[in-house]
């Protein structure tokens, strides 16, 4: 967690950049509020190019719904055998910008893999 | 809080299924568009009347991301100790009343349950 990071909107379509020197960084596919198929895409490439077989997904707020659409559609139109291993939910906190109480935000993560 | 007794929400926009009597059923609450708040009373109501522990919420589409709000607002507010036992994410198909395409919808049931 070094880099200027706010989930929703540092939406990485294609690659990984490969800022982050983790390797299981990499996978890691921040879901925002472009239409599904562009994380879908992205989590194809991560399949197709990555040394490992799993894919993270991770959401916040409204974008929760559309991270559960990209894991389906992976798993019903692109990679059939792929499995959901890991699904969990939380809560973080945010605080606005401009000052004003914190609120809290739900997020999700859905780990996919494909043997 | 004593006759609400069936979790008063269970508004499926598109297909309104008929009223299940099975003693599980009990324990279902459907999320839709409200706002949250409604649902987190119907999962404290489930946990507080209920001869388990455990309550189920369903969603599907936009609400999905409801229904991780309301389980976390369970959670952190009202019943600290409870936990998220089981998470599913799934497909539905829905065929529109007046014909058309079926479409796929994305579902998510998440289990909580207090000890």
């Amino acid at each position: 967690m070094s880099d200027t990071e706010t989930p929703e909107t540092s939406e990485t379509p294609e690659t990984p950049k490969a800022k982050t020197p983790e390797k299981k960084d990499q996978n890691v596919i921040y879901v925002g509020n472009k239409p599904p198929m562009s994380y879908v895409m992205a989590v194809i490439t991560g399949f197709n190019m990555g040394d490992t077989n799993e894919v993270t997904l991770k959401a916040r707020g409204r974008a929760i719904s559309t991270a559960v659409d990209v894991a389906e559609i992976v798993r019903n139109r692109f990679f059939k055998e792929a499995e959901t291993t890991n699904i969990t939910i939380g809560t973080e906190q945010i605080t606005p910008r401009e000052g004003g109480n914190p609120r809290n935000v739900s997020t999700m993560e859905i780990t996919l893999r494909k043997d």
